[in-house]
C-alpha cells in the first residue's frame, strides 16, 4: 500500500501552530509516550501544551467524567489551534450529552484523533456541521522513538490545508466517481451512535475501520448500518484497515473477504478497500464532515479534497 | 440464586407436543449434542423433528442464507407446535429482511431460543406483536448428559402456559412494582437492531444478558440504548447474567458494578439484577412480547406472568 499527497502550490504564512493535548477517553498508561510525542511535535514545529488532567486516572478513564468534560472547556480557552487526543480506548460516549457543541464548533479549533474519538467527531458533525480531523493521536502515532514519516507528512499537510489528493493502492474496489461529505471512523463507534442524536444524517462517503473485532462482529455491525438504511444512501463505502481480527475455529474460512463479498450482494453502493486509515502506523488525516471526491481506476483509488 | 415457579392449579389436557429443531444461525459443531437433545426431549414427553438442513454447514453458518430462510418455511409447515433453535452463534440478522413475519406470527408456533435468536424474537415482535420465548436451545441446554432440572421445569411450565411467577434472589435491585411488555434478550443483538425496522418500540420491562463482552463494551452498549431514548422510557431494566467478561489490566477495578453504579446516575428507571437468564445453565423461559409484572422486596424480585 502506498499513499501519496500533492501539496498545494504555496503554503500560507503562519506562526508556529499550537497543539493542545487532552485525554477524552481511556487513561494514559504510558506517560513517557506523551513526553516523547511532545518532543517529536516540537521538532515538527509545533508548540504543545498538555491538559492538566491528561494523565489523570479514574477507573479505566483519564479522569472522572467531570474532569474530562472540563478538559474540553480548557482546550477551547487555550490558544493552540489544534486539539489532539492523547489516545482512544473507551469513555467518549459517556460525555456526549454534556459537551457544549456550539462552543466547540465556533472555536474553529482543529480536533484530531481516531478510534473512540470517532464519537466526538460524529457528534460534532451531527450537532453543528463542523469539520474535525480523523487522524493521529499523541501516544500511538507520535509517542514512539521513530515516527511513520508518511503519517507525519499527511498530518502536516492536512493541518496546513495543503492536502489536495490522497491516492492509495486497492486490490478490491468497485468503479466509482462521486462527490459527497466524508464521514465515519471507527465502525463500532459509528454503530453505537445509530438511533441517537449523535449520528450525522449524511448521504456521502462513509469510511470505516476497526480493531480487535472478529469478522462476524464486523459483519454484524455492517448489517446494522445496512438495516438502518445508512449504507444504501451513501455514494461510496471506503474501508480502512481492520486489524487484529480474532479468528475462531468456528469461522471455517469465513473472513473479511467473505463479509465484503456478501455485503456486495446486499447493497449497490460502491465499496472501496485499502484506505490507509485505522489502528495502523500509516494513517491519513481525513476531514470528517468536509466535501470530498472519490474516484477509482484499476488498482488505485483517489480521495480528492477541497471539493466545493 | 434460586428461581421458583408456581404451576397453575390444573394443566390443560393435550397430546404429546412436538418440537421442530432448526438452525437459524451458526453451524452445529457437535451433532452428537443434537442427538442427545432429541433423546432428552423425548424423555420429557416431546416428539422432535430435526430440520433437514439443521446440520448443514456453510462458512460459519448452518447453511447458506437461502437454506436457513427455507428452514423457517419448513418449520411452519411441520405440525410441531414448538420451534426451537439448535444453537445461536451468528447469522440471524442476515435473514431478517427475508422472512415472512406475518406467516410466522399467524402460525401460532412457539419459537424458543436465545443469544443470536434475540434478533428473530425482537423482529417478530416489532413486525407483528407476536409473542415468542426467550429460553433454552437444543445444543447448549438439552445436549449434555445431564440437564439442569430447574431450566427444564421452567421450560415445561412455560410451554404449558403454567408459569405464573418467577421469583429470584437479587443482591442489587431498585424498588419497583410495575407492569409492562417484557422484551429484550442479548444486549449486543438489541443494540444491533437500534434504528432498524426490527426493533420493537416497547415501553415496558427490558431484560438483558450477554456473554464474552468486557465491562466497557457492555457499558458502551447500555449507553447506546440510553442515548437512543430506550432506557428512560422503560418501566424496569432487568439484568440477567453477564458471563465470561474478558478483563484487562486497563480496567483498574472498573467492572460490571461500576457500570451499573454509573448507569443509575444517568437514568431513573429501576434496575434489577439477578435474573436467571443468559449464557448459563440455569435459565428461565420468558415470554418476549407478553405483558408481565415485576416487583421487588429486599433480596428478592418477582416476575409475574399472565398479566392482562
Amino acid at each position: 500500500m502506498t499513499a501519496s499527497h500533492t501539496p498545494a502550490p504555496a503554503a500560507k504564512g503562519r506562526g508556529r501552530p499550537g497543539i493542545y493535548l487532552m485525554s477524552p477517553s481511556g487513561r494514559v498508561t504510558a506517560p513517557e509516550r506523551i513526553e516523547q510525542a511532545q518532543a517529536h511535535l516540537k521538532e515538527l514545529g509545533f508548540r504543545t501544551a498538555l491538559d492538566r488532567t491528561a494523565l489523570a486516572e479514574y477507573q479505566r478513564f483519564a479522569g472522572t467524567d467531570t474532569q474530562r468534560i472540563a478538559a474540553f472547556r480548557r482546550a477551547l480557552r487555550h490558544k493552540g489551534e489544534i486539539v489532539m487526543a492523547t489516545r482512544g480506548g473507551y469513555g467518549m460516549t459517556r460525555l456526549l450529552p454534556h459537551l457544549d457543541w456550539r462552543a466547540l464548533a465556533d472555536s474553529g479549533k482543529r480536533f484530531v484523533g481516531h478510534s473512540d474519538f470517532t464519537a466526538f467527531q460524529l457528534a460534532l458533525l451531527a450537532q453543528t456541521g463542523a469539520v474535525s480531523w480523523a487522524g493521529p493521536m499523541a501516544s500511538f502515532d507520535f509517542g514512539g522513538k521513530r515516527l511513520n514519516q508518511l503519517t507525519v507528512d499527511l498530518f502536516m499537510d492536512a493541518m496546513r490545508d495543503e492536502l489536495e489528493l490522497l491516492s492509495f493502492e486497492t486490490d478490491d474496489a468497485d468503479p466509482v466517481d462521486a462527490r459527497g461529505v466524508l464521514w465515519g471512523g471507527n465502525l463500532a463507534l459509528v454503530c453505537a451512535l445509530v438511533g441517537t442524536p449523535w449520528l450525522p444524517r449524511v448521504r456521502g462517503i462513509l469510511f470505516l475501520e476497526d480493531v480487535n473485532e472478529s469478522a462476524y462482529r464486523v459483519e454484524r455491525m455492517l448489517i446494522h448500518l445496512l438495516h438502518s438504511g445508512i449504507l444504501a444512501t451513501q455514494k461510496a463505502i471506503v474501508l480502512g484497515r481492520f486489524t487484529e481480527m480474532p479468528k475462531s475455529s468456528l469461522d471455517a474460512g469465513y473472513d473479511m473477504h467473505s463479509v465484503i463479498a456478501w455485503l456486495r450482494h446486499q447493497v449497490r453502493t460502491p465499496i472501496i478497500t485499502g484506505l490507509p486509515f485505522g489502528h495502523v502506523s500509516l494513517k491519513a488525516t481525513l476531514p470528517v464532515g468536509a466535501r470530498v471526491g472519490i474516484a477509482t481506476e484499476p488498482g488505485m483509488a483517489h480521495l480528492v479534497f477541497h471539493e466545493h
